[in-house]
């Protein structure tokens, strides 16, 4: 019997005419999709694919049990979280066992800070599973400044706003060009250590880089309203331009 | 008169698939087309591309005076690329006057260590630009490795093989996730500040991520053959997986 393929598929920052010719076909062609999404949510990623599913596509909502609830430090975390991949991944393999395609939906880049990760992990000594690149979130959002990211030698430095104040400050003054994620709630600490680390008043912030939605400040004058989690923070090398 | 528009058409790491499906439409729309190469070869970007121009296309070839003939550290290296720039927007700008439309053909994502920055900024205050981003050659090297870059809060730093060894070094000790770009013949002091920084063990090598002539191996195992100055080497980060 055949065996089908599991396949991660990167759909990008989020304009569906970012996707890449080939998630393009995959969305377009699926009989199965998958996508993780915060219970009560419809998902980005089903969000970014609405408009290509196919009639009749049967979806297979991946439902965090905890985003925020339960600290990152607490044991409990890892065990509620590891449960449910093991859950969301036994239903793949059984698919693909039984001769069926996945299409995972995956925002941005798959191997790049992407939840797939954990059910590539999970199914690839097992089942076949293909990983299609896709562009950044980031990529959509220095875009979206109108101002290129990387020149010459530039270091660039990618800093995920979960870390602490101290760990930001002292790798934001230690880099060309930077570039930071995850803020939502952690804005306040990215803000501090833009200003002690110098950087603050080069810093462009980036909501929704893409979409409909999108808004692209200088962060100095972004105000101090809530900054959605999936926002992006960029401060641009400026590295050897002949 | 309309006045045509310059697109900076970031056509990704190098599979045909893998171009956005607007850059895609675009280059398969073009009337005019534009893309820096070697003097003597093809171009990687003419190259992905080659499939996809439409009969009739009219090719406007941007050869580099200077690659590695004259050192960084010359003045004269400056002031040719310099000039040779100014030629280049000078011709893509009277283009635009006379209202063609410009697909400018881009490696990689543009705005990430990309020459088209180069004309960017000298067209963008006289005509429209727009720039589309793209996948990252990077990300065809990670995914091409089947292992994930960066997981949870892990820091990822770009280096560029440029810089000196003990810059190397020193910043590869102090990262979780790396990407080192522009190999080619810096690959010895690449190698070296791997070692010193205690990752050499751990770093992968591609060649070509997603051409048909693409090659995956441990750097340890690759060997001392000479590698492409387009090779990126991945150390992947080991964070937090539930």
């Amino acid at each position: 019997m055949k065996i089908g393929t599991i396949y991660g598929v990167g759909l990008g920052p989020g304009d569906p005419d970012l996707l890449s010719v080939k998630s393009d076909r995959l969305v377009r062609n699926a009989k199965h999709v998958a996508f993780f999404r915060k219970a009560g949510r419809k998902g980005q990623s089903r969000q970014i694919a609405d408009a290509m599913l196919p009639e009749g596509v049967i979806e297979f909502a991946m439902e965090y049990p905890v985003t925020t609830e339960i600290p990152l430090s607490d044991p409990r975390y890892n065990e509620v979280l590891s449960a449910f991949y093991e859950d969301c991944a036994a239903h793949l393999r059984a698919l693909a066992q039984n001769g069926e395609d996945v299409v995972v939906l995956c925002e941005g880049d798959p191997f790049f800070y992407g939840s797939f990760m954990h059910m590539y992990e999970r199914l690839k000594s097992d089942v076949p599973v293909d990983v299609v690149p896709a562009i950044t979130g980031m990529s959509g959002a220095w875009t979206a400044t109108g101002h290129p990211i990387t020149w010459g030698d530039d270091v660039l430095t990618v800093l995920m706003g979960t870390l602490s104040e101290d760990e930001l400050s002292r790798r934001m003054a230690d880099t060309d060009a930077l570039v930071v994620m995850k803020i939502g709630r952690n804005i306040d600490k990215v803000r501090a250590a833009l200003r002690t680390a110098g950087k603050f008043d080069d810093a462009w912030i980036v909501e929704f880089a893409t979409m409909p939605n999108q808004t692209v400040s200088k962060l100095r004058e972004a105000g101090e309203k809530v900054t959605p989690y999936f926002s992006i923070i960029v401060v641009h090398g400026q590295g050897r331009r002949p």
